[in-house]
This record gives structure tokens, sequence and C-alpha cells, in this order.
């Protein structure tokens, strides 16, 4: 066993984050105590959510340090155990950091099976998939032959909905940044139309994917896009608020669309926020029913990789700037 | 029978709007035609969304028009039938308009009992009364113990919201303008606690006012009462977006709050807009349960009268300054 490759919040950016943001150090494996568990990561999981726990303001992911590892979820092989609980060789999903080893409690370890990709235990089957699942079916209510619009619709979160809502006979439309990506929305995930948010001609490109309108909008991304999405709801339309990632990358968020909250009122539209947290009681039977879906080969996940820790940070900046499609994960060993 | 008085819109206004935007006129009574009914207008309503018709911008009340009799709802008295379901001196609420007569097809009539104040058929068992009732229980869902929060507290839909609340025992908060209604909130209206929007401490108060927060939030308003509620609300809170008068009186309204829809995200908040009319296969129900809380004084509607047709452009411009407490009423004729 060598070092624990380990990185470091190095600085916190002021404006976009940067690879220099962060340091790489080796340190000495750590040693479980009484009741923990030493765990060896194989892959872990990169979101743009993450970015909010780097930002000055409070969010629900904390307030920003420097000289820590930084934070993530893996799925890590148990090396050396002080548990009864768990082996040596079990797979488990943990809060491992950006780093080669960790040590863990017992509680706070949840044991995988190995039968599938482990990388998916961190997408589908992970919280990507929990919030896609969740979102879209409790909180949306899709109904068959619902226009389902989904934004972000290649990334972590958005691949995933796209492709339940088509499970449940809904008619799916994707907005993401470049024309590349709205062919693999169609080719890939399946959505029945596709609109690139960069194009000058936009809201028309976008009026004309909705002709009749929309249903649900599954929104990972606030901004401009929820503003045009709100003027094309139908009636009792449902805005599912699931992030903003157009406000985390930055110390100056963009702002609130206009109209709120008339839009709202004229055609009874909801717009909620949820927490994936909140459905915690039911993981179970909808991780069973996400992973006869892949095993079906309904829901294909689609697992952005990088290759090696020390491509961390390179792979979470590109991820905010809109680089990726599906879930970013970054293997560390095998 | 003497001539029929009429108020026209005579210009549309540019920016606030003014009694000058109206002339009174003097025409022939109409005359009924086949099926039709002719109506004595006792007492109309003026209620703040009728605004939104005249600006330029559509909204759901149509496209504006000058040269025409103002549109509203009142009660009138039969004076001649030709359609056998009405009968001369039937009470009926029909779409009167500001005028002494008004005919209509019988099928736009509604039948009202003379065993109530007749003004309340305008008002707490009208449109005001029943968007009170369905966006507080049925959108809201309120449970007891709950904060609800009320703006335009003392208006029309406001002063009714905040009376029902505290018959489903919750815990209820008003906002209006000046300390003079936060008293009457207070001391007519059982409000638990009141907060004045144009006070300079307006946040601070507003705190003060709901320390745990905020369950419910039925937004009369929209404007940066809505955006200091957003930072107010609860786990799993709802905010019933009901109307946005901050926005109607001008052709220019104010921006949505900040935050949006980051806000909503954190605590799983609700926004949800609607529109009365989608739950009128309950209206009686409604109107029943309604004036059962009246009878037995659980309920105490507060009508706002001026006295005289002539009045009905003063009573809305005072309206839409913020100048009303209850149902904005105009009495015509006994």
């Amino acid at each position: 066993m060598s070092g624990n490759r380990q990185i470091l919040i190095d600085s916190l950016p002021e404006g976009k984050l940067a690879t220099s943001n962060y340091r790489l150090e080796e340190n000495p494996v750590p040693v479980p105590g009484d009741g923990e568990v030493l765990c060896r990561t194989l892959v872990i999981t990169i979101g743009a959510g993450t970015r909010a726990g780097l930002q000055g303001s409070a969010s629900y992911a904390g307030a920003p340090q420097i000289n820590v590892v930084m934070n993530g979820t893996g799925v890590s092989r148990v090396t050396e155990s002080n548990s009864d609980e768990f082996q040596k060789g079990d797979l488990v999903v943990c809060p491992s950091g950006w780093q080669d080893y960790s040590v863990h409690p017992a509680k706070h370890l949840r044991k995988v099976s190995g039968d599938i990709d482990i990388a998916h235990h961190l997408g589908a089957l992970g919280t990507n998939g929990l919030t896609a699942y969740f979102g879209l079916l409790s909180v949306g209510e899709p109904k068959p032959g619902h226009t389902v619009l989904v934004s972000a619709a290649a990334g972590s979160v958005g691949h995933l909905v796209g492709q339940i809502a088509k499970i449940k006979d809904c008619r799916t439309v994707g907005v993401t940044s470049t024309p590349e990506k709205c062919q693999l929305l169609e080719d890939r995930f399946g959505y029945d139309a596709s609109v690139s948010y960069r194009s000058p001609d936009f809201r028309a490109d976008f009026k004309a994917a909705c002709p009749g309108g929309v249903d649900i909008y599954f929104d990972n991304t606030g901004g401009d896009i929820l503003g045009a999405a709100l003027r094309r709801m139908n009636k009792r339309g449902r805005i599912i608020c699931c992030g903003a990632v157009s406000q985390y990358d930055t110390s100056n968020p963009a702002g609130s669309p206009s109209g709120l909250p008339g839009l709202l009122v004229g055609n009874s539209v909801r717009m909620e926020g949820f927490l994936v947290f909140e459905f915690s009681e039911h993981y179970q039977a909808a991780r069973d029913e996400l992973k006869g879906w892949i095993q079906s080969g309904q829901l294909k996940p689609l697992n952005d990789e990088f290759d090696g820790l020390e491509k961390a940070p390179e792979a979470f900046v590109d991820l905010l700037s809109g680089g990726n499609i599906g879930t970013r994960m970054v293997r560390i060993a095998d």
C-alpha cells in the first residue's frame, strides 16, 4: 500500500472555478479506529451541485473552507474493517472525498452489489437517478402523452429524466448547449425534439419544438431557459425546480426570470422545488425499479469518465462549463 | 323609469389610472329581446384584477378598448323578463357593467337570495370569497398551527383569507400598507400579527412577525413582499400565487423577486398559481360553507362602500392606490 493521494481545496474561487483552486498532496494512509472501516476509492462522481459548497454564500452544501480534502461520493472497496457489518472486499458507497483512501464509521457506508457497473451506484442508482426519478414521477406526475421539457437534458440528471419520461409514454423535448449534444439527445437518449440554448434563434426553435406547449418542465438550470419555459406552459403545468446550474459558477448569479408570479397565475402553473433526500424512505423501491430498467435495456445511463484521481479538478471545471454528457465520473482504481 | 346612466372608458391610461380616463353618459334604457332579461343594477363590486384589462399587454381579462361601458359584476333586480327562468323582482348576479340597467340572456344570470346583505354575493360569497376559500384550502392545504402569511391582508380577498385561516386554527400574519390598517387587521380580522410594507424596517418587522417561519404564503401582491416571503418559507412551504397587484397599475411592472428558482429548491417550496374558475364545480358547496360561517359570526366580511354610480371611477382609482379595506362596492340603487 503506497501513500494516500488527496486533492485539497487550495483557494476559494472568486469568479469561475479553475483547476488552480486545487492542489494534490500525498499523505499517509489513515488507520481505522474502533468500529471504523478503511476504504479504497474506486470511482467518484462529480456533480454541479458540489460547486455551491465553494461559494461565499451559504448553501445546503455547507460553508466553504480551504485546506480540506474536496468532498465527494465514491464507490470504494473495503480494505480493512474494525466493524462486524463490513468485511474486506465489500463494495460500499461512501463519502470518500477526492482521495485514494478514506476511513469512516460503519454507519456512513452503504453496501452495494457488484453485478452491475459499479459506477451506476453513483449515477442512475445514486443521487442523480433518484433525483430524476422522484422529481419527474412524484413532483411532476407525468401522464402518457404529456410533453416533458428538460433543461441540461444531456446532463447527469437530465439524460435520465428524458429516458424515464419516455418509459412513461411522454413526448420529450431536451434543451442543451450545442447542436452536437442535440443530436446526442435524440439519437442516444430518445428525445423527440431538442433545442440548443446557444442558438441565436433559441426562442423560435424552442417554440417550434413544443407546438402543443409544455405540461411538465424539469428545470435543471434556472435563468433564461426557465424564462422561456414559463411562457410556454400549458394549463395546470408543473415546473420541477431541481437545480439552478446557471447560478452556481459565479458569485453574481443570474437574475430570476421576469413576469413572476403573474405567469404562474394565468395558467395555474405550479413551480415546485424539491430535494431528493425527502424521499429517502422510498429509495430502495426506486433503486430496484431503476435497476430493472437498466437490466431490461429501457434505461441506458451514460457515465462520462475521466481516468485518474489527478484529473478530478479538470473533470469538475469542465463539467461546470457545460462540457459533460451523462454523469461525470472519475475512475481512481480497479 | 329614467334614462340609463353609464360610465364608459374614455381613454386608456398610459401610467396610473385616473378618474379622467372615464366619462359618464346617459342613454336610453335598453329593451330586452326574446329570452332576455332587463336588470336594474343595485350594487357593483370593484376589484383590482379589473385593471389588468386596461393595460396594453394581453391579460386573462382580455384586450383593452375605449368607448365601451366599463365592465364589472353586480347584483341586480329583474325589472322585465322575457325568460321563463326569471321573474320581475328576482335578485341576480350578472355582468352588469358600470351602469344603471343592463340586458342579458337568461344563461348569464345567477339567482341569489335576499336573506343576507346582497353585497355579500359579490364579496364573501362571490369571486373574492371563493378565491380566498379555494386558494387557501385547496391549493394551500393548511393544518392547525401553521403560520399563514397574507399580503394585501386587509383587501377584498386577503381579509377573508386571514379569517378562514383562523377558522382552520392557523396562526395568521398580515402584510398591509399603513399602521392604521395593521391595527385593523388585528382588531377586526383577527390576525395574530401584522406588518406594514411601507415601514423602513419592513424586513426586520417581517422577520419578527414570523419567528417560526412561514408555512403558507397567500400572495396577493408579488414584488418585494413575495421576495421577503421567499426568504422566510419553512420546509415544504406553499406560496399561493393569487394575483400581482403590484404589477397591475403600471405599464412597466415590477421585476420578479431575486433568487428564483434556487430559493424554492433549498426548502422544497411550492409556488402555485391558480384561477378560481377551475374550481367551479365546487362553488355551491363552498358558498354554503361560507354563508354558514357568516351566519354563525365566525366570518365577518367587510364591504367598503361608495355611494352612487358616479363614484365608481373614484372608487377604482382609490382601490389601486391601496386605499381600500375589505371588498370595494358601489351602491347604485336600493
